[in-house]
């Protein structure tokens, strides 16, 4: 190997729970992968895990470190994917960190950050549509929190302060209930897995369930294996809840005119129980309205599967185009731009 | 003028009741503007009147017809920018016309067409903020109907079936008024001339105006008239009306990250009985929400003053943006592309 250009690469989606991390060769061929805890204790440990994540999963690929071209990042947060600053990461407990030089200073290879769900979008992009005409597209990630990565064009669209497809905070419901951001009716105050948790237990309190029990804690989890069964009450719920998504993926689609727009995150892995009544909320739609008809055809709405390794594909796709572009504009500090700030 | 490259450019802003023309030199220097009544009795009159109109300013400005280097033209329906072809002009009595080859044909210049909105959204860009570092707005338009002309990252964004930014169909209010298109509560049921009328009559029937009478013929420039002059009850339909396309703008922030959001339109040149409750809903959201105060800042948000001519110098920048990429890209046919067609 000696002389020879590094033409791995590998990436890391770091969640709150876990991070999960995938190497591929020069071929694109998937080398390893491996998924171990988050460490959230503190900011010096999260960064350490995932540097050791990294290191591990390389090793596990049988090459050494020195086959790597680049590192790939998502993480659940504000990223600046030019400085490789991360801020507000809740779920990782990270308010302000300099994650992408850190993370470079330790492993000596040029490291590209973004912020996950953006990076699931370029993963969609480049990797689940090589090929196909798709140069649009959206990826609404609903979980603890609901935001969207967008494409335009072929490229990821952040906006003018990196603000753009932070949809959670569209208002669904006029005068609705209040969010945490402030305002009334957001979409997160109605779809997110805590917020879906709270329309099940105010639904137990006015009905009957034979699966639900109201003293028990209830998730958007158990909520949706209820409806799967059969619960009258956990289907209503679930209705609900599909209807206002199913609102604001129209809202997506009139404001992108996007090709494809395809929803995951942690409450969408329930899978048929989350996603049918989307389905239905939007053939409604498509049923009343010849506009509506043409702008939400079916085969542009997917359901990302569970199993589904699109933010892997992510992060390697952020390694892929940061050492391309680095490369292409023929500026070698641009590679290793984060060393500098070390 | 033997041998010289003609340098000016004329751009026609082609509305439901007049064509807005002007007349541009080398040196972007306006040298006529010129409206005249649209004849909308037959598709044929109307494009002889837009020929006619665009001579006739070009006269005005005293050159030779051959002086042109190209024109522009904003038309209010669905345009396709490379066909030159219209399709539901409704204002205009246009179903369906190859306008762009037809222009040419009559002019023997290349002819550039694109939807009004859209091409004021240019105008904006390349005119009002030229020399600013603007380069993500979008245009409300607010009249008859309502859409957004997109700039992002300094291009006009149409989406992947040129539907990008038609948000007078976004759901505003779940289970609200009927709209034309079949879905219930978009804005269109709420803010535009015809739904803000429809209010008022409404509104009328069940309290006292002073100024209004409920026998009359109400329009949205009436109501507003009345709300400059102090009536309550125009004032609470301007305060509703505002709340729903603050929302909007809400809508449009959070998906688009502009940094400009300019509103206009025939409904907008209402002045400030339309702007005021649209600026105190946006305040009363950053008011209430950290985000919202960031997202919402005042400075992003500006209306068209009445006597504005972003329609105009929207066509002129299509004309020298049409003129410019079929040169740079080497390609004469492309220029004279519509002519091919006839």
């Amino acid at each position: 190997m000696v002389g020879m250009e590094p033409g791995w690469y590998v990436g890391a989606d770091v969640g709150g729970t876990k991070i999960a991390v995938m190497v591929v060769d020069e071929a694109g061929q998937v080398r390893s992968r491996l998924s171990a805890p988050t460490d959230v204790s503190h900011p010096e440990a999260t960064l350490a895990g995932i540097a050791t994540a990294l290191r591990q999963a390389v090793a596990v690929a049988g090459v050494e470190w020195s086959a790597i071209a680049a590192v790939g990042v998502g993480i659940p947060g504000q990223v600046n994917p030019q400085t490789g600053e991360v801020r507000l990461a809740v779920n990782l407990n990270l308010r302000e960190i300099a994650l992408g030089p850190r993370l470079e200073a330790l492993l000596k290879v040029p490291c590209f950050l973004e912020n996950d769900v953006r990076a699931a979008a370029l993963g969609l992009l480049h990797h689940h549509y090589r090929g196909q005409t798709v140069s649009n597209l959206a990826y609404l990630s609903v979980g603890t929190g609901i935001s969207a990565g967008v494409i335009l064009q072929g490229n990821l669209y952040r906006g003018a302060t990196g603000m753009a497809g932070e949809v959670g905070h569209i208002v669904v419901e006029r005068d609705g209930a209040l969010c945490a951001c402030g305002l009334r009716g957001c979409l997160e105050t109605v779809a997110t897995g805590p917020s879906i948790a709270r329309r099940g237990q105010e639904a137990l309190a006015t009905g009957r369930s034979t699966l639900l029990r109201h003293d028990a804690r209830l998730t958007a989890e158990i909520l949706y294996e209820a409806a799967r069964a059969g619960d009258p009450i956990a289907r209503r719920v679930a209705d609900e809840v599909g209807s206002y998504l199913a609102q604001a993926l129209h809202q997506l689609i009139m404001a992108y005119d996007v090709e494809r727009l395809v929803v995951g995150g942690g409450v969408a892995q329930a899978g048929d129980p989350f996603w049918q009544p989307i389905r239905r909320a939007l053939e409604r739609q498509r049923q009343a309205s010849p506009l509506a008809h043409t702008m939400l055809a079916p085969e542009k709405f997917h359901l990302l599967p569970p199993d589904s390794l699109v933010g892997q594909w992510g992060a390697i796709t952020l390694a892929r185009l940061g050492r391309l572009r680095g490369q292409s504009n023929g500026h070698a500090k641009e590679v290793h731009r984060y060393q500098a700030a070390c």
